[in-house]
């Protein structure tokens, strides 16, 4: 069934710049606060967000089966609940709604009053309750990397890699969106030639180019999901930054998985791209050899070729873009890990978040994280300023982007921009 | 400042069963679904469940800073979020009025109708919608055990392990209470002197025997906790059982750590156990050795002593006691974890969990979990019934209890009872 609301000729009546991320043929879900201190679901269309709750309370979803408040609500859980067909109705209403051709919304300047903002005076929030975040390891090329400099490049792999999407469980409480700075963490870690740990602000803070999915409520717990079935219960993805202290890291992950290295802090983009708004941009995922197990097989293309690019800004000073990279790179695809993650019965719900794993891409301006770039500290990045980094310093803000484009159609993500802070300092009140 | 709950010397108006769990000194709180349907916060004294929600409306609670619909509610983060000193008051309360000198509610027959229930008619809840689920691994018995098993005896623990309370998260979606029964796993697994994995149920399930505790909204994110207020922010604590799929485990769990499989399931008692009921039974943990970093450093008692048991019982069979532990044994105190999971600035919120690892004792008969009992298959353990189990098997039903035992006071948690059910058989749709 074609997805009306992607149809490429589509013009609408709200103005778009040039290369905006946001066209008519996106639309988006995110949770804003507005300029009069509400929170509201909303989408975005070029640089005007509209107020999904407003319209829906002035009747523009009329004959869809919503409830009056699913979107007077701070978070998408909800409306993510309703399920795939109602996510399509709503996105082919709202596309239909900004239709330059649909007079209705366009000529009341009274609705357009409620219902529109411009981007600048509204503040992106959290826009799901996350339950639990999952955080896969699936680019054979990061895998590879850190394989190679975690322990060494004979065994890089491990003996499962090639057989299942690896995963472990990270911290949902500290995931925050973009534009809510990060400090940099404290904690131990083993000085070289030393068998006892320190204790002292990490020296290695780092980012992680990855991207995340949304889910919806998928199952009954104990019933794993059927691979054909996975991508049904996908709502829409996102960029993130999966923050990491690679020293306190290297000391603590053995031989249960990062814990502190990671759980202080991750950062995602506000606006859910919806699965199919994507859709026009599927493409291949990577052979897979060998074959993975019948559970892991699903014919066609299962991976989204989406352009994806880092920045380090220095305070007070200007961008410069140190990798670029795609998701089509990751080796196991989304419905993959989904079908992975359930075929022990686990229970997904919605708004429960899974992070692709670092995506590095594979030539050396394509890796994902600074541990790649410079090669453990061994081969700097050089900024526009002239400063050197091997890693992330105080005050420096990352800026992560993500879009897809084809036939002069651009579907992206917007910006994931983050600061690093410093260490906390305990104000003192003994 | 003594809690005056904990009076030893204190009688209730209610009958309560010769060494039962729940004495007037207990008072522990929990989610239950009464004989109307109706989802309430309640407390427990010998076998008679109490209705807070319907005591608060009656206005037994006057002069507690409570809102109206706190315990109306069918989890208990609002109420933990109110913080010690409301749980305090409010404990102080229900001692007060189930007191035997105390004739208020005793004398009225209409309201005891009301708040009253028998165990029997009652269905108990998960009494918290968990944020974050965290599993520390905190027995130095048991991480020298499976590192002996998994790894090499020689490097049992890791370089880590006695420097700080390795931990890694767990999924929350899965945790369920006390009589809910949980399914065999699917799963890949590595057959012995093979290289390519096979997929099919896991074939050693197994129980871990565990404590967690329960925590408040403590910091803001970035914001340590230090040792010294830890404490302050633990509402208290459930038994737990980290269901293990030892094959699965041992193909999946490098280098990121466990994943499937433990997220098919986790079992806790319904009835949190405040800290403040425990404080009579606080003991010293372990000498540590060497002595740890200073912020983990904490003078006085700091573990409970907590004696722990397990029972598997066959389907149609009788129980039989498997182990015998203590929570005393634990390596790294809960204020140890707490201020190790908070020194990055890792935000901790209310009705997050906690788990201790599984608590083995220091000999063969009190280790806690079957992998370590029957000593990876080779030492089968005899059941009752003539039956010899390495690992649990389909309708076998774990029952774990706690209890503290003190100059005739004891305080105990329930039972922990879950069957193992077979694995799941898809319905022919197709």
């Amino acid at each position: 069934m074609p997805i009306e609301a992607n149809n490429p000729n589509k013009k609408t009546w709200i103005s778009v710049p040039e290369n905006s991320d946001f066209p008519i043929q996106n639309i988006p879900f995110g949770v804003f606060l507005t300029r009069d201190d509400i929170i509201t679901i909303g989408t975005r269309i070029g640089d005007q967000a509209i107020d999904l709750g407003a319209l829906h309370q002035l009747g523009y979803f009329d004959g869809i089966p919503l409830t009056d408040d699913i979107f007077l609500q701070d978070t998408l859980n909800d409306f993510i609940s309703d399920g795939q067909k109602t996510w399509r109705l709503v996105r082919n209403r709202i596309s239909e709604l900004f239709d330059i051709n649909n007079k209705s919304l366009q000529h009341s300047s009274a609705h357009k009053k409620i219902v529109l903002f411009s981007m600048d005076e509204i503040e992106m929030q959290l826009p799901v309750q996350i339950g639990d975040y999952t955080d896969f390891y699936s680019s054979k090329e990061h895998a590879t990397n850190v394989g190679s400099m975690f322990r060494d490049p004979k065994s890089a792999l491990m003996p499962n890699w090639l057989h299942l999407p690896v995963a472990y469980h990270g911290r949902s409480s500290t995931i925050v969106p973009s534009g809510v700075p990060v400090r940099r963490p404290m904690g131990q870690t083993l000085p070289k030639d030393s068998e006892r740990p320190v204790f002292g602000p990490s020296k290695l803070v780092d980012f992680e180019l990855e991207m995340a999915f949304i889910t919806t409520d998928a199952n009954l717990m104990g019933e794993p999901i059927p691979i054909t079935e996975t991508e049904d219960y996908i709502f829409g993805m996102v960029l993130f930054n999966d923050w990491s202290a690679r020293d306190i890291q290297k000391w603590e992950y053995q031989p249960l998985g990062p814990f502190l290295a990671k759980n202080f802090a991750s950062s995602i983009s506000p606006w859910i791209v919806t699965l199919d708004a994507l859709e026009p941009f599927r493409t291949a995922s990577p052979v897979q050899n060998p074959e993975p197990l019948p559970y892991l097989q699903l014919k066609g293309n299962h991976s989204f070729d989406i352009q994806l690019e880092v920045d380090i800004t220095p305070e007070n000073g200007s961008p410069t873009t140190v990798t670029r990279s795609n998701f089509k790179y990751m080796y196991w695809s989304m419905a993959q890990q989904l079908a992975h993650h359930t075929v022990n019965g686990c229970k997904i719900n919605s708004g429960d978040i899974m992070g692709s794993g670092t995506l590095s891409g594979p030539t050396p301006d394509s890796y994902g994280s600074m541990l790649e770039l410079a090669w453990q500290g061994t081969k700097p990045i050089r900024l526009n300023n002239g400063e050197n980094r091997t890693f992330i310093q105080d005050g420096d803000t990352v800026t992560m982007r993500g879009f897809c484009s084809k036939d002069g159609i651009r579907i992206g993500f917007g910006e994931l921009s983050t600061k690093l802070l410093p260490i906390f300092k305990s104000k003192s009140k003994k």
